[in-house]
């Protein structure tokens, strides 16, 4: 007998239909004879909708508040699946964040999960019941009601499989899983069959929209398996675990493109110790997220250089409102932004024990005429500005290039 | 300083405006300088709404999930009304009834409150802070959600004031208080400025439903003084407390009329003892509340008598269904039912010390042509079953009779 542990997003159960239909799926889970614990989003619309009347009263609403509304989109899904699991007969309990033990900091609206005391879930299952846990949510050592921010469900799904010591967590959502490209883009893309923590992070940062990094983060630190799969159909998912030996016989476990990026260039900087500090500090003070930074060396003699920065497309005039003055006063020529640009990336593992990924990937993209921009890596990561118009035709390129679309 | 404990009901409620208006009312209170406890009902239909959802999944839903379900109406309820008086500058934490330890028995749904533990609840007030806490809704000690049925929420505001012992208790809701009678059928009924809890709680259950029996029945128990007032307008409304002698002075405090009875009449049963008990055994096992019983003398000799009984009208064909084999059984006449009648009371301590109001009473319906069918009095209460189509014009001749139109 496992333990498995099954989360279902906002979509999944956007209503009573679709409640019904995650209750037979725990309901076949449970009659193979598995424990079942299932943690579960706000039904879709729901937290929107609590928030609109938040606004109609206040527009800067409490935290501490907002937590106490919002946790009750929650509280109505485990409900409503706890009556659709005893009207196929099976023993059902629901439990709040709160009386599922998960206790959290707080820091309402995005608290971190401090720990997890899962005996009341183990007394359920024990009692036959399958437990179905509020996502989301939690509560302070001294019982203040908190929310755990975005892809929250996931955190508690992965925390309580942690604290449960449970043999598999699935994550039910829209998509199918990780693919080795976004399919819509390119037809030849695969189904990742199993994919490192690290990979999977990698995948996430660079805009691939499956799950948020810190749920990742926290199964990479508790180890806990997990599997990402759809709730509108049967088949297999992507299985998200460590890294093993075997996964490295694979140069590249996906491609990943975002279209949705922008470039700042500052011509002409002052090349000395500071200004690239203050320029990134002024930055982040304005809250704007800086992705690749890339400055070019000095020539020698030299006392000026260039630096540029890609960033989402939608701060772009935002961060060129707070560089210009900042320009005039390095005494720079001044700011060039460039729309219309992507960024590819090529993920791995197999990279570390591989060498020539970048060179390969440099070739397919010479191969097809595509221009590089910027270039920037890490360990199981390369990724490059190029052209949005041939952004398309270059994943393709890169993801033919190591043989992506053949796997299985 | 005064600590006031204030109820808002659903329609109070019903959407952020008047959520608003709810807080510039507390605001106004706080300001006067006393501490202020809230205590509010989910919108209206929001537990309509929610009870919907449920019945799309199952008929008849668990208990406990019901109650995990409809507890989140009210807490929605108490972080938009913490945020309306954030918006007013004004401190305010609101509370689920778990947090503002309200401690139940686990009877789900109908669950009896069992102790009220306000230890949080002071610290807040000390802190300045305006407390608004969840009606309807409880924990039991081991951490499950309860609500406490119909009327829950004046439940807790009483229960609540009597726990922190507050000064005063008041009861927001869509009528001005009460009235010595239904001021849509007695044009000259006045508003009631103070009533006895045991008037207050014959005239609940005679069908003035301002306010449930049990949390009046709370409030006397425990000697919670509670004001019913409009939540709508500024006019006083009516106290409700322990009786004084003052009390008495007045004969009758009000008249009410209940045009939905039904009346049953099995005539020629036999005249032995266990024959009416196996009768409303029956009845009661079927979940029919009986109102009026009146059983004739039978005469001398005579071994057999005749027995009526009134009902809620609605519940008339159920009725005449589980009696009907029994009246064969004792080999009665059969069964005559009749529609079309009315009760109309007289509610007063000051019976107690005055003669004649009968007398007085049936006066007043003589002089009108009214013909009484039953009678059926009580310590403070006088009731008559009489014709429907002259109920209206017989409340105004007792309404008149016993001076009530002339009030203040």
């Amino acid at each position: 007998m496992a333990l498995i542990v099954q989360k279902y997003g906002g979509t999944s159960v956007g209503n009573t239909e679709r409640i019904k239909n995650v209750a037979g799926r725990v309901a076949a889970t449970k009659q193979a004879g598995n424990q079942v614990v299932v943690v579960v989003s706000a039904m879709s619309g729901v937290t929107d909708s609590l928030i609109k009347l938040a606004k109609e009263i206040q527009e800067l609403p409490n935290e501490r508040e907002m937590d106490m509304l919002l946790a009750t989109g929650e509280q109505t899904t485990i409900a409503l699946t706890a009556m659709a699991l005893h009207a196929l007969g099976h023993k059902a309990v629901s439990l709040t964040g709160a009386q599922a033990g998960i206790v959290t900091d707080g820091v309402h609206t995005k608290a971190k999960i401090a720990n997890i005391t899962p005996k009341r879930c183990h007394e359920l299952l024990d009692a036959g019941h399958v437990v179905i846990v509020a996502g989301f949510q939690g509560e302070t050592p001294d019982q203040q009601i908190t929310t755990l921010g975005r892809g929250g469900s996931d955190l508690t799904a992965i925390a309580l499989a942690a604290a449960l010591k449970a043999d598999l967590c699935q994550i039910f959502t829209d998509v199918d899983g990780v693919y080795t490209a976004d399919p819509r883009i390119v037809k030849s893309a695969q189904k990742i069959p199993v994919i490192s923590y690290d990979e999977m992070l990698e995948m996430a940062s660079l805009g691939s929209k499956v799950m948020q990094s810190r749920s990742v983060e926290f199964a990479k630190k508790f180890g806990v398996v997990f599997e990402v799969r759809s709730s509108f159909n049967d088949n297999p998912g992507t299985i998200v675990k460590e890294e093993t030996k075997q996964m490295e016989d694979v140069v590249i476990r996906g491609v990943s493109l975002d279209r949705n990026q922008a470039k700042v260039t500052i011509a002409h900087v002052p090349d000395r110790p500071g200004v690239a500090a203050k320029m990134f500090r002024t930055l982040g003070n304005a809250a704007i997220n800086i992705d690749m930074i890339v400055q070019n060396v000095s020539a020698k003699g030299e006392k000026h250089t260039e630096i540029s920065f890609t960033l989402d497309k939608a701060e772009l005039a935002k961060a060129k409102k707070v560089m210009e003055p900042l320009a005039k006063e390095f005494g720079a020529e001044g700011i060039r932004t460039t729309e219309g640009i992507a960024k590819l990336s090529v993920v791995g593992v197999g990279m570390r024990s591989h060498s020539g990924v970048a060179a390969a990937m440099f070739e397919a993209l010479a191969e097809t005429g595509v221009n590089i921009e910027m270039i920037s890596t890490s360990e199981i990561k390369i990724s490059v500005v190029i052209d949005l118009e041939r952004a398309e035709k270059a994943a393709h390129a890169v993801h033919e290039k190591f043989g992506l679309g053949k796997l299985k």
